[in-house]
């Protein structure tokens, strides 16, 4: 199958993304209990960051149980949603240290638009491919593509507004990526069974 | 087979996180021998996180050798119990910079937590695939999947045991790590030709 | 096939290679906002490495297509490779670091001195395989073989002519990297599905 | 197959174990061009290291091609030897660190004792997998299983000899240590048509 070295490069960057999220859980202080308390929020944008990754993982899964072939053109939309993953845990960061001050604002606008730019790419290489079924397997069922397009066309969309509403009150967007995360994953899980992301 | 990919995301996440453990092996100090002499709990926290990954990893392997089909339920507890897998780097480094001083009982805390935490929705995984055959093989062999479910049972109450002695005594709890890394090697080792984790 | 793990290998350093960028992405400065602001060269120097990691594991794909079978030299051609591939972060984040100070000639040597060593082994690699036809597929097209060594051959000699640049003017070589990079994107993008790289 | 996720698993850590180098290999100092050069420890150290781990995962290609099953002894041998393996980052830095001070000589022995550590750990897996056939292919070859056996009993002496070496003279040591690497390497390359680690 020709997009199989697509699927172990995709995954290797999805894994190793996630992954390297430990590394900005980082304490200082020196009175380690306390410490450890006072970093929760570290801890709370890594766990965000991890299902964020983990269901766009899935749902990568899923898009590409209906393809047949890629072409180049959608290995390089590919490469580019790849970098926008790949990113992630940078902003992750940036959010975790810069919770409780005057930095939110720009850490939650930078973290918002990594996710509204992953989401474009994500939308673009659905489109690409399913788009007069380019590259759709021809046993792919037609109700589950329309599926998997009315569940990619809000994606941007509400990244882009929780991240807008960072100028208006940061914690409000950090609050959301953390329910758009927790939502995805109750979502997934509840009406998995009859979704198509998964024969 | 549909379960190929979540394994190699899961192979991914394993591998990075125990070799990442490198990353927190360190030595400080102008005389090097002796900073590598003084560093042991840096080696000695490497080689029994190392190894409980690796007999994690190797149990998945079991696990996924029973397994025919995943559902949307089932892969996002793989990327909660991947997500705690992942985590590990960070509490062994908080044990080995602090095996000699008073923060000790926190750091063996929280590398209990993250270890009881794991098992937990490792537990989960394995009872959502095999309640009712839910997810299992066909040919998958009863006595097979019960003896799995009998290796399973005891891992959080062994994990949260050996975590809440740091509360009276954090050293005991770090060996007592240790011991579980050896004991499940050695076990695994011993009695493996008749488990029913690899055919 | 034999080639399968020679495939899995190089993905997995492709993937991480491209993946560790993100830790040189930092930013310092008390005042976060502008701080994200000033940072601009990392991102760009992120993108411009990740989108030629990824061109050159898009062409690894093309070339592993085909490929009948490998032998040992052909491994320690391809371990060679990914030595200089692997490479790629440390000037990228010399590059980054010294945009705008005095350091950016030996930054902008170092970054195209190894995407020039990086294209020799890549061609290095192509030519072992294809002349006389020695590890490729009995089916492979005479027209794909030769189309894909028409495209190796300006590389070594495009990034060698990019780098000497920097001895006159670092800023041009530097923007020469990413217009090389943006021209291979469209270039494989656009004709494409006449490449002989995917089928 | 069931040694496929073995070898994904393996895969990862020889990919991230070599890929991690790159992180130690940093420059200090006001003026980057100077800086550059004295680095050049960093990276030959880069470059024998990852020589040597690319060399390993090559011959754990000819070993697995031999191997039709694997059981549970056999996976934990594995997981030591890879926790050797991905030690190896950790005295690569150290070597590089201190290739021009007093601090070469417990270097040299950190680095030569984890390489002979990985060929106990290798020579191991071999014999585990081969004494009396107990895991190979009914169709291996026993001249090719007696040519890997040949290949593989010196290497532990080989490294131990190295490393002891640096006890009268560190800089010798290191000398070998990259001259072994070399040596493996064009040993594979000049005479691999004829050895049995790839078909």
């Amino acid at each position: 199958m020709s997009s199989s070295r697509l699927e172990t490069f995709s995954d290797g960057v999805f894994a190793i993304a996630a992954t390297l999220l430990i590394l900005n859980v980082r304490v200082t202080g020196s009175d380690l209990g306390r410490s450890l308390d006072r970093a929760w929020p570290s801890y709370a944008a890594y766990a965000v960051s991890f299902v964020t990754i983990g269901i766009m993982w899935a749902n990568h899964h899923g898009v590409f149980s209906q393809i047949d072939k890629v072409d180049r053109t959608f290995l390089l939309v590919n490469v580019l949603f790849l970098m926008a993953v790949a990113f992630v845990p940078f902003p992750t960061a940036l959010v975790a240290e810069h919770l409780r001050d005057g930095g939110l604002e720009p850490a939650a606008l930078a973290y918002g638009f990594t996710l509204t730019v992953t989401a474009v790419f994500y939308s673009a290489l659905w489109f690409y491919a399913s788009v007069r079924r380019r590259l759709l397997r021809q046993e792919a069922d037609a109700r589950v593509v329309s599926g998997i397009t009315r569940s990619f066309l809000p994606g941007p969309w509400v990244y882009l507004t929780a991240t807008l509403l960072a100028l208006w009150n940061p914690k409000v967007s950090v609050v959301l990526y953390a329910v758009i995360a927790v939502f995805y994953m109750f979502e997934s899980a509840l009406f998995g069974r009859r979704s198509p992301a998964v024969e």
